[in-house]
């Protein structure tokens, strides 16, 4: 299997900002990854000017983590000194632990709204949108004992698929199920997908969206 | 169920720092949730300087979000209007998407680790360490293809409780399973736990940790 390429975050956040650790463990890690790549390429995969960019590798370079080869422009290359994948495999493990420590406070986020739906009677749930946010839903819903029924999307491609050890179902699959709860786990298409299953309320399925 | 208490990210960040809109739906939470609160806790239960507090709570005020009822300073309460309460949901909602965001980011870094695992020839797998970091390798691994045969931990306590649909089990369960791979799914004690079951590469059982 090849590796395909990993985006780390580039769009703009609102609540959580990158720091300099941050965009340097971004680069150290374009570095590693691309020693051919140009400034301005680097500059572009991770999000900067590309004189930020400069600035960072003349820093890194000064402190012993990164040597510069070739005679020319053309065949210049970055390679990481020894010092260097040592710095980037510990910025690397730090980063990890915060990634963490924020996967743990989005999941408290969720399990407040859940907790909502939990006080009004839910036991047995169907999830709706098969996601990322129905992964943290899905490991949100785990702590509070709660019985996921199955996970159902409209989308006939990931119907199959199989997220946390369930089978994609279709829309149709849920009066079967006899959930008393379907809650929308999209964050972005809540609205729609409500007005498409609210019907679902008239046979005493509770349709709640995050 | 008692919803306890959630706490939002409190800690240091070294790679992601929290923003003023950030601090702002920190202190609409407080506000909302603890109407009797003094500035002086507010800012205790969101880590800032009472000053900084006192700031936020005036600039909230202006736009029309909050009210202040009570005569003196004993029976003083903070209650958000209509509009400030739209204005907490707005912001929360755009929080949990940028969760999400950084979910899948955090997911991406495991993938790219766990791929070097793969590459080696990784099927079947246990994972050792039933924590917050395991459920994401959990759904890093399931969006990879790999089979998941257990989830063990060393602490008795957690014995028998269900992760993902998993029952947490002792490692002397390891063998039995017959894996390919251990992952240690700890970033705290990874080195502890890989000197106690190292051996286990003696029977063909690569131990690898994250």
């Amino acid at each position: 299997m090849k590796l395909r390429e990993q985006k780390m975050i580039k769009e703009t956040l609102e609540f959580l900002q990158p720091t300099p650790k941050y965009r340097e463990l971004c680069i150290l890690k374009e570095l590693e990854n691309n020693p051919k790549y140009s400034q301005k390429k680097i500059a572009e995969k991770v999000g900067l000017a590309p004189s930020m960019v400069n600035t960072y590798i003349k820093n890194i370079s000064k402190r012993g983590f990164l040597k510069c080869t070739g005679e020319n422009h053309k065949n210049m290359q970055y390679i990481l000194t020894e010092k260097g994948q040592a710095w980037k495999i510990e910025l690397l493990m730090k980063f990890l632990n915060e990634t963490i420590l924020l996967y743990k406070a989005g999941k408290n986020e969720f399990k407040q709204k859940l907790m909502i739906f939990i006080n009004e009677g839910m036991k047995k749930v169907v999830l709706y949108g098969a996601s990322d946010t129905c992964e943290l839903v899905m490991n949100a819903l785990g702590n509070l004992g709660i019985k996921i029924l199955a996970l159902v999307d409209s989308d006939p491609k990931i119907h199959g698929k199989v997220i946390n050890g369930f089978v994609v179902k279709p829309p149709c699959a849920i009066e079967e199920l006899k959930p008393d709860f379907v809650i929308i786990t999209s964050l972005g298409c809540g609205e729609e997908i409500y007005s498409d299953i609210s019907g679902l309320e008239k046979i005493g399925i509770r349709v709640r969206k995050l």
